[in-house]
């Protein structure tokens, strides 16, 4: 058994290549620039961990991690066009770098390689793996057009922003570790408790996102606090106080939403704390978290066999900044 | 043994559904509205066309056929997007209607639902045609990235041209012969001349097409007669002229490329006329498709069963208009 840090220097070991022909180059620089720029790789690591659940970890599973890691940056290159974004990890974005139309046009390469890597799975292998796959790419196109529709609306359910980020972001982590596990020759009721821990821990992990970037501390988290409220994102704190907060700070927040004075970030924080905001993300996040919890302990395979996952878990839950 | 028409009937008959989830709607209903465009399906029929080649046609040829139609209209969102069309097929392109964040997604979600058909295939067959499909879907992104680079570079060799024509088009055309005989169970060698006729076919259709832009009838030529010269389009015509005209005639051409005279038109077409581009497009035209009819009579099949193969390429290439 391997830590998700073991597991994350043999995928860089096994990712850190070109991984596109060489011309032309003003197609396939781009898409490998991306790649370059790093990133955590928790998607690929988890498809290892899928499958280490299990079993000793496959070649296969090296070319599934890969695709999904090729198909996490596709998304990355097409989010930055829609969102019109200067930066990803401090680094130009690929529109910004090469322009736009051949951002577009190299994620979609980017996205074929994917599927070519895919494509040399065993015959029995692909025909498992490939209907999750792209039931999630699906899923994913689905929660980013939903993110992208809420913008333009004026009230958001709970229930709507949940559904919207399961799909953004949680199926795609839920997905990896499925993947791995089919690879690594899982029961079918082995590999529905692995997403179903995948898909809770994502909306977990959402939850801190958005809490960190109201209440978390400056010094350690990585973006700008109070970026959320800055561009009026209909975050689950904010959607929560609008549905929870009394009429008058209901009115104050809704006025703070169509204006921006110097001291937003701080007025909607307060009526935040006014209303319990904070205490409640943290409630909502631990909810998620114990049920991803209860799915892995369902898993029925050796307790000391999910420690890498429980680990993960922690790290990705219970950071501090 | 079907015709052209016939199987374009069966197609269509088994296309014309919804292909997308019906939610979210701002995500699919752009995606199903380019397919209701319409289209002459010649991609999908070839598919089935290969197939009956050698073998009546099976269920797993129109999920191939389906599969290609989709990647088809995927390139056409994304090109409309990088091309800024404002229109396709006399009606708004999707990102037009749409808005160009939606289209680039829709695009995407087309894109995957090419693969989920595919993903229905026999696993035996799926391993055959997946690759393929990966491999003309990525040099279909060359050739639309070569196209967008040879609109900045200032000289295009006739070599270079023809490389960019055969992945944006011809291999497209080749890969779906080939994709329908794999399913039809056709020998190596049989599938690697059919693909041979179709690349072959499918570059002397685009001297055609460039030759009818310039000397086409106006009123059978769907287009604007003259639409390449006046937007300085690079077409076998063109690098042809500019490879092959005197001296004198060249910087003409030149200086007409970088001025918007009113009669443009008519004084390149007697550039190109005094430099026999005309006469020398319809015989490299004719080149091509004699190596297509070439490798279509190597294939090893009883001949009649060929014929509905020959009347697509006599359709395709000696139309009149």
């Amino acid at each position: 058994m391997n830590s998700f840090n073991q597991l994350l220097l043999k995928f860089e070991d096994y990712f850190n290549v070109r991984h596109f022909p060489i011309s032309p180059a003003t197609l396939y620089d781009p898409a490998q620039y991306i790649l370059g720029i790093g990133g955590k790789r928790v998607r690929p690591v988890c498809v290892l961990m899928g499958n280490e659940l299990f079993d000793e970890i496959k070649q296969d599973t090296y070319l599934a991690a890969t695709a999904v890691e090729l198909f996490h940056n596709f998304t990355l290159i097409h989010d930055d066009i829609m969102d019109k974004a200067p930066l990803r990890r401090g680094m130009e974005t690929v529109h910004m770098k090469y322009g736009e139309a051949t951002a577009l046009l190299s994620g979609d390469a980017t996205f074929v390689q994917a599927y070519v890597y895919l494509s040399k799975l065993h015959p029995d292998a692909l025909q498992k793996v490939l209907p999750l796959f792209n039931k999630t790419a699906l899923e994913v196109c689905e929660g980013q057009q939903l993110d992208m529709d809420f913008e333009k609306k004026e009230t958001v359910s709970m229930e709507e922003y949940v559904e919207m980020i399961t799909l953004k972001t949680s199926v795609l982590l839920a997905a990896c570790l499925k993947l791995g596990s089919i690879l690594g020759g899982a029961s079918v009721g082995n590999q529905d408790h692995l997403y179903e821990f995948g898909k809770n821990l994502g909306i977990a992990f959402q939850i801190q996102d958005d809490y960190l970037d109201a209440f978390g501390d400056p010094s350690k988290f990585g973006k700008q606090v109070g970026g959320d409220i800055l561009s009026n994102k209909k975050t689950f704190l904010m959607i929560h106080a609008l549905e929870t907060a009394p009429a008058s700070e209901k009115e104050k927040l809704n006025q703070l939403l169509q204006s921006s004075p110097a001291d937003k970030v701080e007025q909607v924080l307060n009526i935040f704390r006014n209303a319990g905001v904070d205490a409640w993300a943290l409630q909502l996040k631990n909810e998620y978290y114990e049920k991803a919890m209860h799915h892995l302990e369902e898993i029925a395979v050796m307790n000391k066999r999910k420690e890498p996952l429980r680990q993960l878990a922690q790290f990705l839950i219970q950071r501090e900044y």
